[in-house]
């Protein structure tokens, strides 16, 4: 395998870090077949390896001696702290040393940071957060934008549209995925001045060749159940969706929890409880799904939950490797390039 | 009682009407002391009340020829069809032959017609739609707005705290309501332009003599635990936080049907899940809670789901009681009179 096959991990980031950052490569170099680099702090990172069974020759460590931590100012700590992991990670991305680079720590610096060190794609103004939304019962939503952009123009949101289609083709498999907007209704004319201008600019792109596949405005009761296999819409909006679900779905459980282990039904429902709902709860489990991929820089940036744990980095580490090989960036700049051409894009 | 202890019920709005409006009159004649005024096509609400028993000393009919759809265009509609119920409904409420105003009907038009018939409280820029959400476990919060307003500007959302604190207070008996603002972390730099100076100004309307209890951005995920009594969000969010849990409540239940009646469990599990889950179920239903106040018309007009049966129908009317009693707009513009007068309301 050449370097471009190479995992580079931020192995500072996030609130479990460095532990469980090495736990969980540790965990992932008994099954990919590619090289983990972990970035950071090297005798931290060697020592919390040697607790965890691993396979050695797949770990490699690159030494950073700086940490950006979680609440640092994005722009400036990307600048001053050159030789932070998530700013010598990304030099290594850009620099070939590796296919992927994926770390659960500070999301404005990974922005700021893919922006300054690996650049925008031609033709995207605004790049874009990009999040699973586990569909119940079966399979995934792809939500954009879940963070990076608070406001968004319409056709940033188209950008969203298009990179979003290609990373669920492309990465998460799904031929030709639907696109929905989320809107107040369904209704064309619904929404704000920038939601209506969207929709028409996502209908003008629907079913020309290379085009979306939108489906129209999706109102948010219908997200649950798959109404569309990328979910459009700006980052406050997209925040909102991925959290009110993680609480509301937690709440939930805690209730049933209550419920069915309160009064005659203790001993029953415990044992009942004890299986069913952890399969339950898997469904919303985000450990068991991969990161979230930041679209629209010239590399394969995945960002994980802060709070991921060993499982939950292993599982990011083993769902990275179709984003590594099917060059996502490389259908984004052509498809962006098709729009310019065709004049569909403003 | 007097002529403001009555109340005006919409016979014809809603996607079940009249039969659901018809019944749930027909419940809540046999609860309530106060006379429930029915508007619409007087033969055919004669005839569904017919069917259901009901307290006739407390139902009275008064006849609307018109029906305003709920996919007719607000304004032109409140126009041009001064006949319909709810039109005359609310100039009933505007000319004191009753003291509310309850209507599953288009949600524009009762916002146009709020507008047009009653008008607008002094200092209120924007009216808005407050809808009770169920905290897991025990009572609710108040969210404002969920649908009135898609765009806000810093003021509006000022209003919305001021407003649903005093709906709050007034008719939920909840004393010294917290307000909190949905936002997309809990920093006060976080969010957008308007986000940011809204923050700015409920938090300068903190703690001052009749202020508000701000306590500051609120995360989604937090919205399900009861984080503030009172959430406020532009009607664009408050609809995706609004319908989203609709929405994953109805899909979890699926799920756990799907899982506890499956395999080895289909009888225990069918057995327990019969008491246990509707109680459950109980906690989302929307018809076990009243409709949703149009705060900032100079009136109390009520909207219920548009999908409301009879239940819903007749909790809606019961929960209508103490906003009748309690003289919601009055509080709203002696504060907003405060403000102005203090120089906080821009």
């Amino acid at each position: 395998m050449g370097n471009r096959d190479r995992i580079i991990l931020d192995g500072m980031g996030g609130d479990h870090a460095p532990a469980a950052i090495a736990e969980g490569a540790a965990l992932a170099s008994q099954i990919v077949e590619n090289t983990i680099c972990i970035v950071g702090d090297e005798k931290r990172l060697t020592d919390e390896l040697a607790r965890h069974k691993h396979n050695p020759k797949r770990i490699e460590l690159v030494h950073a001696e700086e940490v950006i931590s979680g609440d640092e100012a994005p722009v400036r700590a990307v600048r001053t702290k050159q030789r932070s992991s998530i700013v010598v990670g990304l030099n290594m991305l850009k620099n070939g040393a590796g296919g992927v680079f994926i770390s659960a720590g500070n999301t404005g610096a990974l922005m700021a940071g893919g922006l300054f060190i690996l650049g925008r794609i031609q033709g995207i103004d605004r790049p874009a957060i990009a999040s699973t939304y586990p569909i119940l019962g079966e399979g995934v939503s792809l939500l954009v934008d879940t963070g990076a952009n608070a406001e968004c123009k319409p056709n940033n949101l188209l950008e969203f549209a298009l990179m979003g289609s290609i990373y669920m083709e492309k990465v998460l498999n799904k031929r030709n995925p639907t696109v929905g907007l989320v809107n107040m209704g369904t209704e064309e004319n619904k929404g704000t001045t920038v939601l209506k201008a969207a929709h028409a600019l996502l209908a003008e792109n629907r079913d020309t060749e290379g085009g979306l596949r939108f489906v129209g405005n999706i109102e948010a009761r219908d997200i649950p159940r798959g109404a569309a296999d990328v979910i459009v819409c700006d980052g406050y909006v997209g925040n909102v969706v991925l959290k009110l679900t993680e609480g509301l779905a937690w709440s939930i459980f805690q209730l049933i929890k209550q419920k069915f282990t309160s009064g005659l039904f203790t001993k029953v429902g415990a044992l009942l409880l004890s299986g069913k709902l952890s399969e339950l709860r898997g469904a919303f489990d985000y450990s068991e799904y991969g990161g979230a991929p930041i679209l629209g820089i010239k590399g394969a940036v995945v960002k994980m939950h802060g709070s991921s744990n060993a499982k939950a980095v292993k599982n990011t580490i083993i769902k990275a490797l179709p984003y590594m090989k099917n060059e996502v960036v490389r259908n984004i700049e052509n498809a962006i390039l098709n729009l310019e051409v065709t004049g569909r894009l403003e």
